[in-house]
């Protein structure tokens, strides 16, 4: 049977070429670009952010199967789609960090650290309300578990919107980047401990507070420790650096620095774009002028084609992750749209807290989104037991889908709006 | 145990956010840009090419265990790790094909025709020597294998070179490339019919002319198509795309039609380079001239820093792929220096038939490189059974990694000197 033989071999070869995920990658990195750039003028020109029309061609692309299409959800959880969008946000959040300086984050710490406990108490106390409203039955820690499914904000979404709208250096925005930094680690922070409460109670045992402290210790250490080493060692860094010849020194330093970070943040328990919003920080474009009268381009414009690559992805696949199918059933519905309302009500709360000459409603607005790690917070629920049954069930779960997805979708229109309208009122802080 | 939960509860923390392959992905990326940089620097104050350094810090790295480091070679097999290197030597040959157009290419494809028929024949009679000389046990079919395996040029490491001495708009240059491709074509005929033979010969069969001709039609069948429908359609293509208003239009697009060729070689049975060369080739910047005229970059200046992410991983990880150990015999080194020796001077013969004007050194050097077609050629001998055993059996296999490392890593300092030398000898043509 040569032909037999002969296609056999024609797909040995074929995957030798391929080498395994290779050809599904291309042909998802061609539709992705192109789509999320067509479906984001499509939404420009209905005024809407470009970021919402690349959330919603991944929804349609994730729930092509409903319309008799094929299904392509499970693309989005290929390794390798998945670790090409983390790096989209990486680098997103690295180039974020980079309109920032330390100095400039901590002026308005405090603010950021008020703004992030309101943000962070708020939603939790309006979370374990529904729970114990609709599911009485429930122990008070399955209600607790759902508030702190609430507590945490996704800044990917705030920080396209506020390099799409040009406002990353007003006050609001440093205030809304500062206060989703320590969102992230309060959220780390509130996740283990009533994780460790629950776990204690099944197994009958007490969360020491030593635990949770040495949590908390090693996030606080991750950021002051690379905020305070990057500093010094950045502007050393890249002067030594000029002795280099080749071109791309400086980018390929930055990168490194990027990436390096991001993976101790990793370490630290921490998500990997607070690492990477951590080396824009340090990083300042000052250091490196010299490199740039060689005529090499600086390292933002650098990072544009980066971005334009790899954050469609981050959106796309995020997008494609929302099952459109599970909120089919009323009761369930319900449950979403109060739990909904629960975090949008919790984080606009925020605004209460926004100093004089910033918008309440920009900065509430700002803090919504909860992306990626309000599903990695149901995920680690959904593997709870507590009374022989998962702390988060197959409907909560749907529920705290709706609500990652409502407030990410919902949040870009929103505060475009918003921050054309405080515009209009009053001209934007330098 | 409060700590021994809590330290799972993190662990599990830490795989969501960590997506599986992140933090991996983050650490190798880190060390390989930033590695990659600083061996290409000091390997270029040597005065050898940068993308020698790159290689060179490969082997070491994937050679650690031998010095009594940690054993790092599992990593360049890793599927994200390998899908990003492929992208890597995707954009490159994309870059490499935008200095060019179709037209150009026409006019030296006769020349390149008769390099790549030179640089397919002569290796494989060579090698074919060298196995009757030095295995004369064995079938006359594991030979030609032998001489099969010399034939495919692999065009990443001489476009490199090319594009790093700023030689690609020279007539030598199209020369190698269009031979290249072609040469990309042959050896997947050669390796078909060979493999055809052995598997027919094993199962008592035939190998049909039909069948061959099928793979040939498929794969001419691709590169004449993508270049005339490519010609034909892309200049509507980025008119019509002045319609859009976002800015990256160009970049989404350019990279869209990269990746789809890529992924349309590859049902063709091409390697996915060969693509994103036709792309690059059939886009020609004076259609998004208009483009320019909004304040956006060239392509080939967005596609820099794409480059320089993602090409320094296709070149760590290919010498990373070397196993230095496996040359510990001195039949085995024997063998792959009388193999090696075949396969470059089979290639330098392709200078002999060198037009007017180009130096037959440079052409023939150009045409050296074996990089991963080589391996691939070995991965599926290795695979084939004759008379009970592998066509290509350990030590051969050993043999042709050691051809491809020596022809990968003697190129680029040998092609520099040989430009530098013609260089300084005559003008280079335009």
């Amino acid at each position: 049977m040569p032909l037999e033989a002969l296609s056999s071999l024609l797909l040995a070869a074929a995957d030798a070429h391929a080498a395994g995920a290779v050809p599904i990658v291309l042909l998802a990195l061609a539709f992705a670009i192109v789509g999320a750039k067509l479906a984001g003028e499509l939404v420009e020109r209905l005024g809407q952010p470009a970021v919402l029309g690349e959330l919603l061609f991944g929804v349609l692309v994730g729930n092509l199967a409903l319309f008799g299409g094929p299904d392509l959800r499970h693309l989005a959880a290929s390794e390798t789609l998945t670790v090409l969008a983390e790096l989209g946000a990486v680098l997103l959040l690295f180039h974020v960090g980079l309109e920032s300086s330390p100095a400039e984050m901590l002026r308005v710490g405090a603010r950021a650290g008020i703004v992030a406990v309101v943000g962070v108490v708020t939603p939790m106390l309006l979370g374990f309300g529904v729970g114990a409203l609709l599911r009485p039955d429930d122990s008070w820690m399955v209600h607790a578990f759902l508030g702190a499914m609430l507590s945490a904000t996704s800044v990917g979404i705030t920080a396209r919107v506020l390099k799409d709208t040009d406002t990353l250096r007003t006050q609001f925005a440093r205030i809304i980047l500062g206060a989703a930094v320590i969102d992230d680690v309060l959220g780390l922070v509130v996740l283990a401990v009533i994780s460790g409460v629950i776990t204690a109670a099944a197994t009958g045992t007490t969360l020491s507070i030593a635990a949770v402290a040495v949590i908390l210790l090693k996030a606080v250490a991750f950021l002051v420790g690379a905020l305070a080493i990057g500093s010094l060692i950045s502007p050393r860094l890249f002067r030594g650096a000029l002795a280099l010849q080749s071109r791309g020194v400086v980018l390929a330093l930055s990168l490194g620095l990027c990436f390096a970070l991001s993976y101790v943040a990793l370490l630290a328990g921490l998500a990997p774009i607070v690492g990477a919003f951590a080396a824009g920080l340090v990083l300042e474009e000052v250091h490196f002028e010299r490199h740039r009268e060689r005529g090499e381009p600086p390292l933002h414009e650098s990072l544009e084609p980066l971005i334009a690559l790899l954050v469609p992805v981050f959106f796309v696949r995020m997008g494609m992750l929302v099952d459109l199918q599970s909120f089919a059933t009323l009761s369930v519905l319900g449950f979403a749209v109060l739990l909904t309302l629960a975090a949008m009500v919790g984080k606009l709360a925020c605004g209460f807290v926004a100093p004089e000459g910033v918008s309440r409603l920009t900065l509430g607005l700002g803090m919504m989104p909860r992306g990626e790690v309000g599903l990695i917070f149901a995920a680690i629920g959904s593997q709870l037991v507590l009374a022989g049954r998962p702390v988060i069930d197959a409907s909560a779960y749907a529920a705290a889908i709706f609500m990652v997805m409502a407030t990410t979708m919902l949040t870009p229109p929103l505060m475009l709006w918003s921050i054309k309208r405080s515009a209009a009122a009053r001209p934007i802080a330098g």
